[in-house]
This record gives C-alpha cells, structure tokens and sequence, in this order.
C-alpha cells in the first residue's frame, strides 16, 4: 500500500479540468501499488484511478506503459486503459510528478488464491502475450541478469544479516544462471508484465476480471513471465509447492499458447532466475526500506526457499505438466 | 492512514451476502482515519464505506457512535449514515472484528484551510450540535481531565526526550486546568464531533458537503468543540494564529448558536485544554508507534505551540471575536 503525495484539493481540481468526465467529487488514496501513489476517483463519469508516479518509475518509460496499456485494451485484455485529456495527452503533471488516469476496473484481488484462479490466471497470461505480439514498442527487462548483478553488488554485504551463507548462497546463483541464461533468440520473446502476483490480478464470480499494475513490463522470454507466476501463485503459505495449482495454470496457459519443446526444458531454470530476482529486490528493500517507512519490505526469504526448490527440480514433471 | 485488516473475497463476499447492495464489485483498501480499517466498496447500487473496527474503538461504544451518526443524518447533518442488513444490524463481525458498513459521501478534504472553510466549518458545527441536542444516548469524554492525567501518567517520562522541560510544563497546565475547568453544568452541553480536523470534513464547490469519523464523539461542553477546531484550522503551517480564520469559524458559528457569555470567556481555558489533549495523544503515539508501523506518529509539538499561544491569550478578542 502506497500514498506518498498528498494532492490539494485545488491542484486536483485543476488537474481534472483538462478532462472530460466533469467534477471530481471525491478522491480517496488507496492502498494499490507500493511503487505510485494512487487515488480513487470518483466523477459524473463513474470511478477512476488517478496515479502519480514516484521515484521508482523512470518517466521516459512510461509512454512505453501507458501505449501498452492502451493496446492490450484495443486488442481485448482486460486492462486500465490511460484517459486522454482534451488535448489528446494521457501522460501529464500533478504536483511535479507524471501523473495519469486510468479507468477503473472492476473485480477484487484474491487473498487466497485457489487452483481454479490459477486456471484463470494462466489463460489471461497467455492472451495478454498473444495481444502483446504486435505492440512495436520495446523496453528491455531492467530486472534480469545484469540488474540482479547491480542488486547483487548493493545488497550482499547485508544478505548475511538475514541469513548465514546467503551472500555465497547468491554469488553462485548468480553465477550459475550467468553462464546457463538461455540467449535472447533462443526462446519464444514478446512483452510480458513481469510482476503478475495476486494483487494485480482481479476477479468477479471466479472469473479473471482485470490485470493491473504494468510498470514493470518489458520485453523479454514469455515463458520467464509464467514463472513468475508460478513462484506468487502457486506455493502455500507454509512454502509447500502445489503441483495441482501449477498443473492449472500451465494447462490453462497452452489452451491459448502451446508450450515449446525449449520452453518447457528452460522452465526449471528460468524459475530459478524468476525467484532470484524477487529474492534481490526483496533484500535490497529490506535493507533500504528506513525504519518508519510506510511500506513494510517483505521478507527475502520467501523467494530463497522458492529458488532453492526450483533448484531440485530436474524437469516440467514437477510443475504438474508432462 | 491506515488499513490493518486485510479480508480475503470470500469473507467480504459473504459479509456483504446481509445486505441489499448485490455483488460488491470492488473493494479498496482507503487512506482514510487512522485508528480502523477502511474500505470503498462499489456496487451495484453505487459506492459505500466499509469499516472495521480495529483496537482503539471499545466495540461497547459502537452502538453510540452508528446511533448518533443516524441521528445526526435524520436530523439533516451530511454525515455517513449505518447501513442496515436485511436482518436490521448495522454492526456485525467481520474477521473477528466489529464492523459496519456506512453510506459513502461525496466531497474532498482540503489540504490547505482557507478562511472560507472555516465559514462553512462553523455553521457546520453549529448545526451538528443543535442536532445532536435530541441525542438520548450519552457517552462520557474519555479524553478530558482525568483521560489527560492517565495519558501523563504514560507518557511522562518520554516527555523529556521530546522537548527538554516539557515533563514539568506538562504537569503544570495539567495542575492548572484541573483547578479551573469549568463544571459540567456551568456552560452549555451536549454531543461534540471532538477531532474535526480537516480530514473529517469534506467540500464540494466551497461549500461542506459532509462530516465524517464520529469516533471520539462524545458529550461534552459544546464550546470545546469550537476550540479543537480553533487548533486544528486557524493556525498556519508556520505556527501563526490567523484571526480572519477564527473570526470567520466563530461568527458564522454564531449564525446558527450564539455563544453564550460564559463560554466566550471560558474559551480561551477550553482552547489550552483541547491543545494539551492533542499534545498528550501525539506525545502518547510518538513514544508508543513501533517503528516501521504502517501510520506516522504526528509531532506533539505543534499543539506545544499552540497550547503556548492559548495561554497567552486573556479574552476572546484575540479569536477574533469583540
């Protein structure tokens, strides 16, 4: 949960002027997104969500965001779609920030996710990379290899407060996936969303009714955005792997995209590269994060025992896929 | 801010199952009051405020607090008015916790006080008190005199570390007060807002469209309330007493009640008592809040200063009023 810039009640109205849906009646922060501040707005119009983007987010990125967003829409994913002003802009200023609409999805995060969300989920990941296949703009993924080595260099010397031997531990993770990481040709490449946890996916009546939250999206392997997956949806609270989940979520993924032979040989691998990044993030947070701080950091060692299961797995088979 | 209780779909979807609003469609966590939970709910027949009762609300006292706010509505007061389930309650459980579901209302809280709030602020008290008058239920001001001495008590020892000779200033106004706080029947009384701040008080086009946060209300003298919006509106960012403001809160107060003799002299003891049980809470959160929690403590100092300023004042002119 995130609101770190508080919006005059005169700036906000000044803002809204340059759109079309009347008087803003209400504007409530909510707790969505721990990178940007975000607001619920209501309007004449119905609700909205207005986001001002903080430090995290590099601002010549996010034509890059908001356009994606508004192709996925065009293309059928259920997905916020950035509101244009009058003057046809959807990316402009609020309170020195980048600020945005988007319109406001429908649905509600699940806290326990179950198998029959993960079937749902795997559908709607395979259909956001089909719709993505033609969004010609590209980003390249800032979190894979040479970004876990910067996380590696600033967060090392604290990863053994957390956990005895995780700075080896890390090292040679590091070094492991260094030498394996698959070439960019060498599986099927496209935009993935590349933080697709619980929080950003949305439900009604069992039914995936929404993705949010596309400020990590890039370009890079398809299949390393299903591990990702696999790693936030498909392990128990008590870091049990759930087979039946991962089976669901795989098999509901190859209804809309089949699988490739490389993909599925890569998959052990690339989760272990998914679960590394999540481990590096979480610790350098961990570390960063000043005690007061608004958001509470999670804990990296979630994601150590992730990596150190996908580290077993010798094939698919373990995922629930044969 | 703050939402503490995370609900999962399930137990919101069968909470909501009582009442008569369909599917609830969405559900945001809200940066809204600090001492519970806040959700926006929006549904079929539009948007509503859940609300969960966390630590610091005696679930004994709820009943007050929902009667009153339905009191207040009926009465004409825009405030959030209790939704009844189809069984009637409007206070039931919901994650082990006391929780109610209350009408959402529109309007924006201002950042900035202008002498123009304050305006509509006064008539807006005026009238929740006159309204409040045919209130049968009562609840006693836990956070006068003898709340005041047990907050001391707590915090007295920390008191040094915030400001050197605060502990002994502390003590002596609290000395003070207790020998000259008025009688209960010696000025006018009845039901008070006690805490409203900005944040509870919301405007549209300028003018209040609603009070929200009933949560300290309590009964008490009804000059008190002015006092605490005295603090809390008509001091600057830079710590100045801006009169235009007072005067503005107190004449159009009056165009609804007129203030009687007593408590125009009574005010400026009543302005020193709301600033000390403002300092004492904040002096209380500072010293308790653990670090890393979710809302920031708030500096007791700024209502030192004021307390300062109260005590220097010998009658009513110095608010603005002859």
């Amino acid at each position: 949960m995130a609101v770190y810039t508080e919006v005059s009640d005169e700036d906000l109205q000044a803002f809204a002027a340059a759109y079309d849906f009347g008087e803003v009646v209400s504007c409530k922060g909510i707790a969505e997104g721990v990178e940007n501040s975000n607001y619920m707005l209501q309007t004449a119009k119905g609700p909205f969500i207005l986001t001002l983007y903080e430090k995290r987010v590099n601002p010549k990125e996010l034509p890059f965001f908001l356009g994606l967003m508004e192709h996925l829409a065009a293309a059928g994913v259920r997905c916020p779609v950035p509101l244009k002003g009058r003057d046809g802009q959807a990316l402009r200023t609020l309170c020195d920030k980048p600020a945005a609409i988007v319109s406001f999805l429908n649905g509600i995060s699940p806290r326990r996710t179950t198998a029959d969300h993960c079937a749902e989920l795997g559908k709607a990941l395979a259909e956001l990379h089909q719709a993505g296949m033609s969004y010609r703009v590209k980003r390249a993924n800032s979190l894979s290899l040479a970004g876990w080595k910067e996380l590696y260099a600033k967060s090392a010397d604290s990863a053994e407060s957390i956990e005895t031997g995780l700075r080896a531990r890390l090292a040679e993770e590091l070094d492991d996936l260094s030498q394996a990481w698959p070439a960019t040709d060498a599986l099927p490449n496209g935009v993935i969303h590349a933080d697709l946890f619980p929080d950003n996916v949305f439900f009604r009546d069992g039914k995936c009714s929404g993705l949010i939250d596309f400020y990590f999206a890039c370009n890079d392997f398809l299949a390393y955005d299903i591990v990702v997956c696999l790693n936030a949806w498909c392990f128990e609270a008590d870091g049990a792997f759930n087979i039946t989940k991962a089976n669901r979520l795989l098999s509901s993924y190859q209804t809309v995209r089949r699988l490739t032979p490389a993909e599925k040989l890569a998959m052990p691998l690339l989760a272990r590269g998914a679960a590394l990044r999540f481990l590096l993030t979480r610790l350098y947070d961990w570390v960063n994060t000043p005690a007061g701080a608004l958001v509470k950091p999670k804990d990296p060692r979630e994601y150590l025992h992730k990596l150190n299961f996908h580290r077993r797995v010798t094939d698919i088979g373990a995922y629930g896929l044969s």
